[in-house]
């Protein structure tokens, strides 16, 4: 259906449709903000600019994907609705596009989905299926809705309209800051750091793209070394948006466009999202600190340049931070200094 | 000495403080964004234009004023240092200024100050002076250090060069935003307030400037409505900033042109803060969110006007969020779930 749809399939993704993407998102997303720290800067010896994508629409770069998709649709496809199963920032930020043209949203979400999660959908007016908790599952109910409604399945990152609005951030970046050398992304489909590949290699062929992956859902890493496709097993990382697997399609952006392709540690990803609330003062979900997590281990190649980190995302439970640990431990400090002034 | 520096105690602060400040410490301090947010004009029903002074160096307003009583210095009094006595953000910001200056800058700390906020005045190369934590203790200490140093008081709000400084912040808020019908800041000592008066009412004289202040430190919104001032009295509220009381400095510039002061509630204190983090995706400090908290209860008067928040900083402990609770009113929902599912 998607190769029906899109038709380009042998080409792979082209700059001509990021810039296609832009245009047909503008207005519909936001243009979000490049911030920026001489306190970040020192530390890591190289002039950082953190591409605020926290700040988008949904709190997440997935609107700029979700929104490209459904605008792509022509008005018969559209009128007939979008679908995806996804409980996480790509289904809200297909809701709300698809809310904006006005065309009905078919979610399925596994039946665990906390509740903020839901609420992030429904309010758009989706339409919400809940399934039994397993990948099977969501594809068997994503599968019998498009077939009774005849909707259109956005998938997450398996699609070139999805991996070409994500490509835009990349050219936003760089018409913000024309200068970079580097640009880091999350890794989880592909979908981004491939768009953001295309995108960047296009205007300034010799800028490097390294996509950042969580150690423990190294799917992405091992395939990028061994030049083969692996399989997600087992993904254990507290990065939630990041636990999804390359698809052949974003596999091949990668090996055609791609640096390189680094891990960090669960420790480094929740130092990095620490560290980016307490100085930058801004709200990154684990997931979107991932890119950041790198370069706290200073690497020599990377001494002295302009280094774009794309933060891809904000959305996350306030109740639930990595760094609270056990209720004693947190309070143990505090224990302790109460103990040394008695 | 004050008197002595400014010497245009009897006239008050004037625009043309303000807008010579503006010029002092260009490129010193940073030039905020202004974030908005559908979600929450929909909530409001007004539009809300959020002044991010939380993305200010130091991660507060109080650079503006710190760093324009800094460079306001003749050569000669500049050379003899100065001095404050805070543990708060317009130390840190004090000691940030007299360091671009290359100035010696002399801190009084009460002892049992926090690490993290005794390292962000350390790191500027400042001289602190610990002293026991009472008020008495803190200005015996800064008096003996003036005497000894000859270095110059800069008061965290009686000082009209400080005032002029915070002024600043609605200057640029009206440049990015020249339609606003009202401004809200938090009220603690009172410099924002007036300097924020005294900068929108001089741009757009029907402006209505409005002072927000925790209802457990109100002594602000008591001699507003009395019409005199009132000391303030066992100060008991989460927003740490705006325990101090007015000085007649400030008190006269809010007489003269604030339109109102309001009080909020400790928990719609934690709620604006907690909501701004959620939707915003930035970080603001309890009393940085206290302006917005008085648009969580809607009023007649506010409904589809433009109102500017002064959202006044970003300096908090993230190990001790107020929504924590205690440990065992945090993990309840998640024991209750796992009982549900057994």
């Amino acid at each position: 259906m998607l190769l029906a749809r899109m038709g380009t399939e042998s080409s792979g993704l082209s700059f001509e449709q990021i810039a296609a993407a832009r245009e047909r998102i503008a207005g519909k997303v936001s243009v979000t903000p490049v911030h920026t720290s001489t306190t970040l800067d020192e530390k890591a010896d190289a002039k950082l600019y953190f591409k605020c994508e926290n700040f988008q629409k949904c709190g997440a770069f997935k609107a700029r994907g979700a929104t490209n998709a459904v605008f792509a649709l022509s008005t018969t496809q559209a009128q007939r609705g979008v679908a995806t199963h996804s409980s996480g920032n790509h289904a809200a930020a297909l809701a709300r596009a698809a809310a904006l043209r006005a065309i009905p949203a078919y979610i399925v979400m596994p039946e665990n989905t906390p509740r903020a999660k839901r609420a992030n959908v429904e309010r758009f007016g989706a339409k919400v299926t809940y399934c039994a908790p397993t990948l099977a599952a969501r594809e068997r109910a994503a599968r019998e809705l498009i077939e009774a409604t005849g909707a259109t399945l956005v998938h997450p990152y398996d699609d070139l309209a999805v991996m070409a609005g994500q490509g835009t951030c990349a050219l936003e970046f760089l018409g913000q800051v024309p200068e970079l050398d580097v640009i880091l992304t999350p890794v989880g489909g592909g979908g981004l750091v491939s768009g953001t590949a295309v995108a960047a290699k296009s205007l300034r062929n010799r800028i490097r793209i390294i996509g950042v992956e969580p150690a423990g859902a190294d799917d992405a890493a091992r395939s990028f070394r061994a030049g083969r496709l692996f399989p997600s097993e087992h993904p254990n990382t507290i990065a939630d948006g990041l636990r999804g697997a390359l698809s052949e399609r974003t596999f091949t952006e990668i090996r055609r466009r791609v640096d390189d392709i680094v891990t960090v540690s669960e420790e480094a990803i929740i130092g990095a999202m620490r560290e980016l609330w307490e100085v930058l003062k801004i709200v990154v979900e684990p997931s979107g600190a991932v890119a950041y997590a790198a370069l706290r281990e200073p690497r020599e190649s990377w001494r002295g340049r302009r280094i774009g980190i794309v933060l891809t995302g904000g959305n996350l439970d306030l109740d639930r931070l990595p760094w609270m640990g056990s209720a004693d431990e947190q309070r143990e400090p505090e224990r302790e200094l109460r103990r040394a002034r008695e």
